[in-house]
C-alpha cells in the first residue's frame, strides 16, 4: 500500500459492472484508498473517467498495472480474468473476481460477506471469486433462512435483466424497444422477430432470440442433459456460498426485458419448522435486506422499484400450502450492485481492512 | 338447433377473448353453425363484426339474446357469468363459461377437452366451465405426463402476458412502451414510474405496477395468507382437471411486459420414474403439443414465437439433478387461444357434437 492507503485497480472498468462499481467507489468512503487503478482492454485505454473527483485515465491491461496494487476487482470475461488474476497475484494484488474462472476451484473462496465473509481470508490462490449475479440475488436472504432454518432444498425460476450481458444487453433492449414502439406486435397479426428485421436490427444479439415483448428461457451456454451454464451456476455456487454440499437445487433461468435489476421466484424447503412470521423477523434484521412484503397495500418487490439500491428486496413471503417447512419468496436484486460490483467491492472492503 | 345447424352465442364478443373467439370460429370449419349470435354490455351493442363472411350486428346482454340457443359462450367478469350463465341456461342453452364463477363448483365440470372431455357429459348445472389462462397454459402437457407417470407435485411460475387482463392490458402495455422509447430508463439514472407519469399516463392501469421494463409478481386479487387469487386456481383448477385432489401446488404467479402468451416454469414431479427421452415421446404424440426442445440448435418455447398458434409447445425439458422422480420444463400457450377462446370453443365443439 502507499503513503495515502491501499491502491486498488479495477479491471474491466469501462464496462456496464466497472461503471456501477465506479459510482460505488464514490458513494461508499468506507476504504480511503490510495490510489485507484482504472484497466480495460487496449481499445477503451485512454479514456478519461472521474473516480472520487479525479480524473483518472484508462490503462490497458498489463502486468505492470499491478505493480503496488493491493486490491484488484476483475470484471473480465473468463478468459481474461483466467489468465490475468494470476499475474495480479504474482505482482503483490489480492484478485477479488466476478467472472466464472475460479468460483468452483476449491481453492477459492467465493464469498457473500454477509454469508460467508470468514472464507475470504482462506485464499490460497490469492484469489476471491464473486458469485454469478442470478446466484447472488438471493444469497443473502437464503443465508439469514438457513441460518435460522436449516435450508434443504431450493426450486427457483428467475426473471434476469437485459444488463446481466453487459453493456450490449442494455443496448441491444434499448434499440429493440425503440424499433418496436408505436407498432402493435406481438399478437396474432404482428410478428415482434420481423418488425426488429424490418427496423434493421440484425442477429448480431447477446441474446438468442428477440427479449422486447418476450421472455426467452435461456442464459449461458449449453451444458450436460440440456441444463444452461447459468442454471448449473445457481445450483453450485449456492451450495458453495451457503456450504451445504448436499443442497437439492433446480433453477430455470430465463432472461425478461427489464434492463437492470434481477428477480427470483424462489421454492424454498427447511430442514426446521418455519412460518412467514418468523421468516419476516430473520429477514428484517438483516442490514442487506428490504422487506417489502403488504400485497394489501400493492407493497411487493418490483425491478423498476429496485433498480439503483444496494439491498435485496424480499416480498410474496407464503407458506406453501401443501409441502411442508416450505416457503415461497419473490425476491429482487440490482444485478449490476449486489449481484455483481457491490458484492465485489464489499469483498475488497473486507480485505483493505485486514490489510 | 334452428334447420341449418346449431346456434351459438357469443357473449363478450367485443373484447379480447370474444375477438379471438371470432377469428377461431372463421378459421375453424368443424360446427357448421346454424347461426352465431355476437353479444355485449350495452355500451357495445349495436357495432357490426364480420364472422364467417356475414356482417353480424352485436346485441345488448338480455334474457331474450339466448332463446334459441345452443350453446352459449360467456367471456365476460365473474359476477355477469354468475347472473347471467344460468338465464342463458334457463332458456335452453349449454353454458360454456371462462370467468372464474362456476370452476370450483362441484356440480359444474371444468373441462380441458385432451384431458378429461368426458367429463364435460356430467353438467347437472347445464354450466360447464372453462379454466384460468395460466393453469390451462400447462394442462395438455401436464395431463399427457399424468396418464403416464403419475403426477403428484407441481412448483410452477409463470410469465404472465398483459392480454391476460384483456383489451386495457395490451392497451396499457402498449401506451408504456410508447411513453418509453428512446428513454434511457430502468437503471439507476432513470425511474420507469416517474418516466410514465411524465407522459401523462396515470395510475388507471389494469396493473398495480409499471409492466413496461418491469415484471410484477401480482395478478388477481389478495386471498389468505398473502397468496393470489391467480396462484392459488392454478392449484385448484390443476386438482380438479387432472383429477388429482391431493395433487401438491405452489405457483408464483408474475406478470411480465408481453403482449399474448403465458410461459411458466415448470417442476414437476411424478409417482413413476421419467426420463427426459420418456417425457419427450409422450409430450410429441399429443396433437395439441408442439416439442421445441434442442438448446443446441437454440430451439425452446417463447411467448413472441408461440403467439397465435393454437397448440401449446413445450421445451427446455431437463431431469432434475437432486430431486427423483422430476422434470423441469418451460410451457408457452396463447393465453387467448389455448388459454381461453380456443379451449372454450373446443368445449364448444364437443357440446355440438352431442346435441
Amino acid at each position: 500500500m502507499n503513503q495515502q492507503g491501499p491502491v486498488v485497480a479495477i479491471v474491466g472498468a469501462t464496462g456496464a459492472v466497472g461503471t456501477t462499481m465506479i459510482e460505488i467507489i464514490d458513494a461508499r468512503p468506507s476504504v480511503p484508498w490510495g490510489e485507484i487503478r482504472l484497466v480495460a482492454s487496449p481499445r477503451s485505454a485512454g479514456k478519461v473517467l472521474r473516480v472520487r473527483g479525479q480524473d483518472t485515465t484508462v490503462q490497458a491491461l498489463a502486468p505492470e498495472v499491478f505493480d503496488g496494487v493491493d486490491v484488484a476487482l476483475f470484471d473480465v470475461p473468463d478468459e481474461v480474468s483466467a489468465e490475468w488474476a494470476p499475474i495480479a497475484v504474482a505482482r503483490g494484488a489480492v484478485a477479488v473476481d466476478n467472472s466464472g474462472a475460479f468460483r468452483m476451484d476449491p481453492e477459492v473462496p467465493l464469498v457473500v460477506p454477509e454469508v460467508n465473509a470468514a472464507d475470504a481470508t482462506n485464499r490460497p490462490k490469492g484469489i476471491i471469486a464473486n458469485p454469478n449475479c442470478t446466484t447472488l440475488s438471493m444469497m443473502a436472504a437464503m443465508g439469514a433462512l438457513h441460518r435460522e432454518f436449516e435450508l434443504r432444498e431450493l426450486v427457483v425460476a428467475s426473471y434476469q435483466a437485459a444488463s446481466g450481458a453487459g453493456q450490449p444487453g442494455i443496448d441491444r433492449l434499448y434499440a429493440e424497444l425503440a424499433a418496436l414502439a408505436g407498432k402493435q406486435v406481438g399478437n396474432r397479426s404482428g410478428d415482434v422477430a420481423e418488425a426488429l428485421r424490418e427496423a434493421g436490427l440484425g442477429s448480431d444479439s447477446p441474446f438468442p432470440a428477440p427479449l422486447a415483448l418476450n421472455v426467452v428461457p435461456w442464459a449461458g451456454s449449453l451444458k450436460d442433459d440440456g441444463w444452461s451454464s447459468e442454471e448449473l451456476k445457481v445450483r453450485n455456487e449456492s451450495r458453495k456460498i451457503l456450504g451445504i454440499p448436499d443442497l437439492k437445487v433446480s433453477a430455470t433461468c430465463v432472461r425478461v426485458p427489464v434492463v437492470t435489476t434481477h428477480a427470483l421466484a424462489v421454492h424454498a424447503t427447511f430442514g426446521q419448522d418455519v412460518s412467514v412470521d418468523a421468516a419476516r423477523k430473520v429477514l428484517a434484521a438483516q442490514p442487506t435486506i428490504m422487506l417489502r412484503d403488504d400485497p394489501a397495500a400493492g407493497e411487493w418487490p418490483t425491478p423498476a422499484a429496485v433498480v439503483g439500491e444496494d439491498p435485496t428486496w424480499v416480498g410474496r413471503i407464503r407458506q406453501a400450502l401443501d409441502f411442508p417447512n416450505t416457503l415461497e419468496l419473490f425476491v429482487c436484486g440490482d444485478n449490476l450492485r449486489k449481484g455483481a460490483a457491490l458484492n465485489t467491492y464489499e469483498i475488497a472492503e473486507t480485505v483493505a481492512a485486514s490489510l
